[in-house]
C-alpha cells in the first residue's frame, strides 16, 4: 500500500473515534510492515487510553520492525497519562514515520525531531490539508485559540427557507441528510439551540442511530436564552446532560463551553444570526434540499449586513451529495 | 479513440453551436476512420446549413470509407432544406453508426432503420442520458411538448438572498459565474425579466464576452408586465431585439414565445414566483455565492406553497464549482 493510501486508511480510523477522545485529539495510525503491507491500524482511545500509534503497533506486533508508521498527527513526545508514542515507535523498531500535521501543542511536540535524531526517516505533511481541515480541524482550532470550534448547521430549501409559510418544517431534508446530522451530533461535544427552538419544536437534541435508538456517545445539550423552559421539555430528559445558559451574548456561551472542542449550533434563526453577527462561527454546514418553499421563514434573518459591500464572505470547502440533498460546507474566507 | 470518447468529442462540437441552429437541433458528429482515428468533426450549421454528419464527412473525405460515424442524435432520414444525412453517410461508405438519442420527430426519424437495412452496423443509446439532459435537452422538450424549454436562473447568497437589505446586489456572484451566465445567454433564444427588474436595474440583457464586448449571437429580450417601460431603457437599445409582453400570465408569455426552444427567465422574484406557481419552469439554475446577507430581499417570495407537505419538489441534476461559487442545477422530480 502506498503512503497516501495508508494515510487515507489512518484518516478513516480517526473518523471512527472523533468525538470520543477528549482531551486527546482524534488521531489514526497505520503500521506498514517492511514489505509495505498493512500490519496494524489504530486510533486514539477514550480519555487516558492508548494513543493511535500504540494501538496500531499492538496489532502489528513483530511485523512493525523495520516498518513504516503512518499517522495523522506528529507522534507525541511527552509523558501524559500515557508514555510518549515516540518511545513506543522506537522500541518497536519502526524505521520510517510519515505524518500529516505537526503537533502545535508545545508540550507534546518535538516528536518528529526526536525520531529523526534516532535515525528514523521522517516525512511530514502527507495529506496535511485534508487532515487539518477534516478530522483534526476542531482540535487544532482549540490548540491555536483556546476556544472551541463552532459549526453552524442548518437545513434549508434552495430558496433559503427553513420552514414553509405555516411554520411546518418536518422534514425539509431527507433521511440520509438527517442521518448525517446525527453522525455529526454523536461526534461533537455540545449542541446549542435557542429557547425559541425548544418552545417551537421541543426537540430531544440527541444523537440517534438510523433505527431511532440512542448513539453510544451523547453530546452535551445547551439551551441559550433568558426565558425559562419547562421542566417537561424533552431537552431535559435523561438521554444526556443539558446546560441552560441564561444569556443572549454568544461570547458568554462560548466561554461557558471553553472546555469543549467541537460545538454544533443548530439554530434557530435568531440564535444563528446572533452567533454570525458576533463572528464566532468557524464553519457553516448547509444541508440544501431540492425543494422550493417561499414565504417568510428564512434560515437566518439578520446577519448584521446592510449592503452587499459588507456581505459576510466565506469560502466553500466542501460540496457533496447526500441522498437527494446537497451539503455545502463553508469556512471563513 | 473509443466510442465513448468520440461521443464526448461530438458533444463538445454540439455545445459550440448551441443556440445557433434553430429550428434544427444542435448536434455534434465525429467520423472515425477504419483504424479508429478521428478523421472529421462537425456540428449543425445555422438555419438551412448542413447537418453535423455532413460537416464531419466533408472534413473526413475519403477517410470516411469503412469508418464509424458517432453522432449525438439519430441521423435524419428526410428531405428538408438539406438532403437526408442517411444518404450522405451511405454515399461516404460508412460501415458503422453510433448515436446517443433517437429522433423523436416523426418526419425525420427512421434513419437508424434505413442505415441498418443498408447493412450499416447501428448502435443506439451511447451516453444517451448525458445528451438528452444536456445539449439536446431543450430541443427534445420542444419536440415532445411543442413548447419552449424554460430555465429559471437566479443568483443567491447561501441564505437565499438576492440582494442585501439596502437593495444592493452587484455583484452577488463572481466574475466566473457571471461569465457562465453570459455563455448561457448567448446559447439561449430568449431572456425574460419582469418590468420590476427593468425599473430597478435598467439592464441591457445582452450576452457579453469577458472583455465586455457583445457576443456574436444575441437572444431576444423579453420584458413582462403591464406597466410601460421608458423608451430610454437599456433593454430597448440596438444590441438585440426586444419583445414587450403586456401581461402577468406566465402561460401567455410561453405562448408568445412558442416558436422558441430555449428560454431563460432571469427574474426578479415576482416574475420568478409567478412562473414557478404556474408550473412552467423546466429547470432551475441556482448560482450560490459563499456569502451571507440576511435581510428581507429573497430570490423568490411566493411559490404557492403553504405547508412543507406541499413543497415544490425538484431533483438536483448537476452540482458544480464555478470559481468561488457553486452552481446547482435542478429538474422537476
Ligand atoms: N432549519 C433549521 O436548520 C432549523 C434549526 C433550528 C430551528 N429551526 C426553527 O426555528 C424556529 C425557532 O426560531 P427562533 O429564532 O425562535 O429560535 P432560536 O434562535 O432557537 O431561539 C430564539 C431565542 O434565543 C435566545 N437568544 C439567544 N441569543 C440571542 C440574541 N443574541 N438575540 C436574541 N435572542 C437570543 C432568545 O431567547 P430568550 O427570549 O429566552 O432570551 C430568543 O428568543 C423553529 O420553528 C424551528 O423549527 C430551524
Ligand atoms: N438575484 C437575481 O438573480 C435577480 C434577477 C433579476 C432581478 N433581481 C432583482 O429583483 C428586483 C426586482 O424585483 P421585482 O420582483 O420587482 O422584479 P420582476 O419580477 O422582474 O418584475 C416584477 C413585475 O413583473 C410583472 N409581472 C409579470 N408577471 C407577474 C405576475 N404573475 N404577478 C405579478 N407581477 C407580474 C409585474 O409588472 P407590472 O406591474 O408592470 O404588471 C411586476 O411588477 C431588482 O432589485 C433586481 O435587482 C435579482
Amino acid at each position: 500500500m502506498n503512503v497516501d493510501a495508508a494515510m487515507r486508511l489512518a484518516i478513516e480510523q480517526a473518523e471512527k473515534v472523533k468525538g470520543g477522545t477528549y482531551p486527546n485529539p482524534p488521531v489514526g495510525a497505520v503500521i506498514l510492515d517492511r514489505n509495505g503491507e498493512v500490519a496494524g491500524v489504530g486510533a486514539t482511545q477514550p480519555t487516558g487510553g492508548p494513543h493511535a500509534e500504540v494501538m496500531a503497533l499492538r496489532e502489528a506486533g513483530d511485523r512493525a520492525a523495520r516498518g513504516t508508521a503512518v499517522v495523522t498527527l506528529e507522534p507525541c513526545n511527552h509523558h501524559g497519562r500515557t508514555p510518549p508514542c515516540v518511545d513506543a515507535l522506537l522500541a518497536a523498531g519502526i524505521s520510517a514515520v510519515v505524518y500529516a500535521v505537526g503537533d502545535p501543542n508545545a508540550v507534546a511536540a518535538g516528536g518528529a525531531a526526536r525520531l529523526a535524531e534516532s535515525g528514523v526517516e521522517v516525512t511530514a505533511g502527507v495529506l496535511a490539508d485534508e487532515v487539518a481541515g477534516g478530522t483534526l480541524r476542531e482540535w487544532l482550532h482549540k490548540q491555536r485559540t483556546g476556544m472551541p470550534h463552532v459549526t453552524w448547521k442548518f437545513a434549508t430549501s434552495i430558496d433559503g427557507r427553513s420552514a414553509a409559510a405555516d411554520g411546518s418544517s418536518q422534514w425539509i431534508t431527507s433521511e440520509a441528510a438527517r442521518a448525517d446530522v446525527h453522525r455529526r451530533r454523536a461526534a461533537c461535544d455540545a449542541i446549542v439551540v435557542g429557547t425559541g427552538t425548544v418552545f417551537a419544536d421541543d426537540p430531544t437534541l440527541t444523537a440517534r442511530l438510523p433505527d431511532g435508538s440512542l448513539a453510544e456517545r451523547q453530546p452535551l445539550r445547551v439551551v441559550v436564552g433568558e426565558r425559562e423552559i419547562s421542566s417537561d421539555a424533552n431537552v431535559l430528559n435523561d438521554d444526556s446532560r443539558t446546560m441552560l445558559i441564561r444569556t443572549r451574548d454568544p461570547h458568554e456561551v462560548i466561554k461557558a463551553l471553553s472546555d469543549r472542542t467541537d460545538v454544533l449550533v443548530e439554530g434557530g434563526p435568531t440564535l444563528a444570526g446572533a452567533f454570525l453577527r458576533a463572528g464566532v462561527i468557524n464553519r457553516i454546514l448547509a444541508y440544501i434540499a431540492p425543494i422550493l418553499l417561499g414565504g417568510p421563514i428564512t434560515a437566518v434573518d439578520d446577519v448584521g449586513v446592510l449592503s452587499i459591500a459588507h456581505a459576510q464572505r466565506w469560502r466553500f470547502d466542501g460540496i457533496e451529495s447526500i441522498g437527494p440533498d446537497v451539503l455545502l460546507s463553508l469556512v471563513p474566507e
